[in-house]
């Protein structure tokens, strides 16, 4: 080794040492969010007092007390605010956006009476590239303000959602309605696969916040050949399936009558499962179906509200915890809801098993939120968010505790469980972007989103009344 | 009849006619509210559209549209704005108000272990005068917030409690706690009964918004023979009583063991219901049960959020509203709730009973907002509220229809039970009296409430991590 490399390495080995000395200048990134009370979520749902987050590139690089996150990195910007936690976004694991558009149009119905009488009427009437734009631009908007940061939708024009979900800014799992009957965005089936293929062609590695996916309506609606189709395609392309699944009893009797199984053993004997599947509402397996669910990795979405709304029933989720199933949460979409409060499912997520099993040690607070974030994260696939860690995209949110019913405050957690309301969400950032701030909206313009649902609302309500 | 007389009576007459024309002077009141959207509850549940109510000395004078209303008064005060709905403010049937500051102290445990443990021991050692003087203000800030008008409260130091209830302007019936142990309030049951009488004799008649009762806890806690005493007392000096009753499985069994019977049919058999009475939670009543609370004119409170947050289990409400039970809505204390929330009880009572009878028809969004509002008034006894109608106390809320996710808007009634949230109503009005205007609270001292509170809490918290 002659000298001037060995001066070389020397003037090396010094630098790397500076940089990494306590003495060095800070490094330079985008982001750092600081918070009264950061509840991580991570893998051992670690809560730190006067913590704060690192965020470059989109990634969270560092989890920390604010001590030491403020003097290692020196961001472009800081978020910071007395009296807030900060937590991982929501995880919205099974809406269709675009209804929201239908939000009260038909309540206290039954689940058949209202899918055939009032939605697929409505939907075959007024569901077009326009409403699914203005309608997924609402929903998003209601979906920011309360905190959500990633969502599974299910619907038709899955290139409007996508389209808007990538402006808007959140994280998505978009799945392109397939169905056999013929509504206004697609004739048959053949043509419902080929347009959910153009479209998952067309968003697949497009961009990491969305992720393409087919969304089968069910299992009674699809025969069975078709729906290996689907499962074929998927594997073919390497993307995954949402499903609405086992949701209520006359789901059951239509595919019993058919098949002469329940609906998640039919789906296990024509080998659906074999690829990831998520599946919406899950209300009635039984105790070998949830072992299917469990060996199959398939990921259960839990929608309290809808499930009672519609009286589908109360799904077995503290059951299917225990047998390892992978649950996620749900709000399903505002024509079943009446809104995409993910709070208001967490709550319930909480109560109604209590409620049901007479046991108020199930679902204790820290669990929900667990279902409600990281693990329903997991159970939609996407295990690179969902939690504050290291390596994992920066999707956040900052909840202030000011408001009179969140005083005082003993534990942060029962708090986001039992007492949080959407409106006191007060900034939400996904991918290390902020879309709102201090309850502003920073993409989309709220006022014309509001204002064009509005007009589409104020024909498809004039267009009802007139035939009713 | 001479002609004096006569040409007296002939100007008298002339005077009335002008009185009663359209184009006399219009009247002079205090206050009129319009909105776009008037949802008197009254007894045919009449909806205004570009309503408005005429107000005077704290009472209704008119309903109606606003340009009838416009066009007949001339008030001193007049709040409008844009896409509002104007309802009756929301009745909460049974709170432990000063409980906020137990907000999340305690998630998660049964009711007889969450009481014994944790409940009844932090109440010996924290609670004192300030402690429901601040609780209340706190609890009295939230509420206003929410929308709430009238509350049943229940709870230690009742003269603070009137008072602060009649300070910051809501309408309550204030109920004395009436139990046998020692508490840091009273020393045993003679005991309590004093201070309950004394506090009943400041109040009974003082003010047209706080009436006193008496309320003993339970039949589980307290013996026939002093429940026997509390209902002889109460019909002496005219007042009711509040209790909690038939709450859990846990009461059934103590009751039971102690005196051979259901809680209802023990209460019954010693006469217990011979004058007006308002029974908390009232979960597992017998079908002879619901027919004595019907027959008896019991009022039942439903608290559907306590009730399956510490597992007491679902109440029967639909089948007791069926067999003409008064029933009304309550949010219990926080400490088992974990809020004041009365939006939160309303979305609860229209779901729950639709999943636990898998019948979507069931508490159609019309019947929920009845409980909270005129009936649950009615069932609370005070049938001079709980709707907007020519006669009615003025206690009433306007509710914003700006925020997105109560957009677009097809059904009225459906938005106020399945999607509004608290933080929507922006004015409340209690006997004529403006508590709140535009998100304002007006009656109290928002921020040093909450200092006080979280001084307090703060001392709570270090006490008990000291001891655990």
């Amino acid at each position: 080794m002659n000298s001037r490399i060995s001066l070389w390495l020397l003037l090396i080995s010094l630098l790397i040492l500076a940089l990494k000395s306590p003495y060095a200048n800070a490094e330079d990134i985008d982001l750092v969010v600081s918070a009264d009370y950061v509840v991580t979520m991570d893998d051992k749902n670690t809560v730190i007092d006067k913590g704060a987050i690192a965020i470059d590139n989109g990634i969270i690089v560092a989890v920390d007390e604010q001590a030491l996150i403020n003097g290692k990195y020196s961001p472009t910007k800081r978020i910071a605010g007395e009296n807030r936690v900060l937590m991982p976004g929501l995880v919205n694991g099974h809406t269709h956006a675009a209804m929201v558009l239908f939000r009260g149009i038909a309540d206290d119905l039954e689940l058949m009476e209202w899918l055939t009488k009032y939605i697929f009427p409505a939907e075959i009437r007024f569901v077009n590239k326009e409403f699914v734009r203005i309608g997924t631009q609402l929903a998003c908007l209601e979906m920011i303000r309360g905190g959500t940061t990633t969502v599974v939708d299910m619907y038709f024009h899955p290139k409007e959602i996508a389209r808007v979900m990538e402006e808007c800014g959140l994280r998505a799992i978009v799945g392109a309605a397939v169905i056999e009957q013929e509504s206004g965005y697609t004739k048959n089936f053949a043509d419902a696969m080929n347009k959910a293929e153009s479209f998952i062609g067309q968003w697949k590695n497009k961009n990491n916040r969305i992720t393409p996916a087919f969304a089968p309506h069910a299992a009674y609606t699809i025969t069975p050949d078709n729906l290996k189709i689907v499962r074929k395609r998927a594997n073919e392309l390497s993307v995954g399936i949402a499903i609405h699944l086992s949701e209520s009893k006359a789901e059951l009797k239509l595919v019993g009558d058919s098949y002469g199984e329940t609906s998640i053993n039919h789906l296990e004997k024509i080998g659906f499962f074999h690829g990831p599947t998520i599946a919406a509402h899950v209300v009635w397996p039984t105790k070998a179906e949830i072992s299917i669910l469990s060996a199959r990795g398939v990921g259960a979405i839990h929608n309290p509200t809808s499930n009672m709304k519609i009286a589908s029933g109360f799904a077995p989720v503290p059951e299917m915890l225990d047998a390892g199933v992978a649950v996620g949460l749900g709000t399903d979409g505002a024509a079943s809801n009446n809104d995409l409060d993910m709070w208001d499912e967490i709550r319930l997520a909480a109560y109604i098993h209590k409620g049901r099993l007479l046991d108020p040690e199930t679902m204790p607070a820290l669990r929900v939120l667990e279902i409600a974030t990281r693990v329903g994260a997991a159970a939609i696939g996407l295990d690179d968010t969902g939690s504050l860690a290291t390596g994992k995209h920066a999707d956040l949110i900052l909840v202030s505790l000011d408001a009179a019913h969140l005083v005082p405050m003993y534990d942060v957690v029962s708090h986001l469980v039992y007492a949080v309301d959407a409106q006191d969400v007060q900034t939400v950032i996904v991918d290390g972007k902020v879309l709102m701030e201090d309850r502003k909206v920073l993409t989309l313009d709220e006022q014309e989103v509001i204002k064009a649902a509005r007009t589409i609302a104020a024909r498809i309500d004039k267009e009802i009344r007139a035939t009713r």
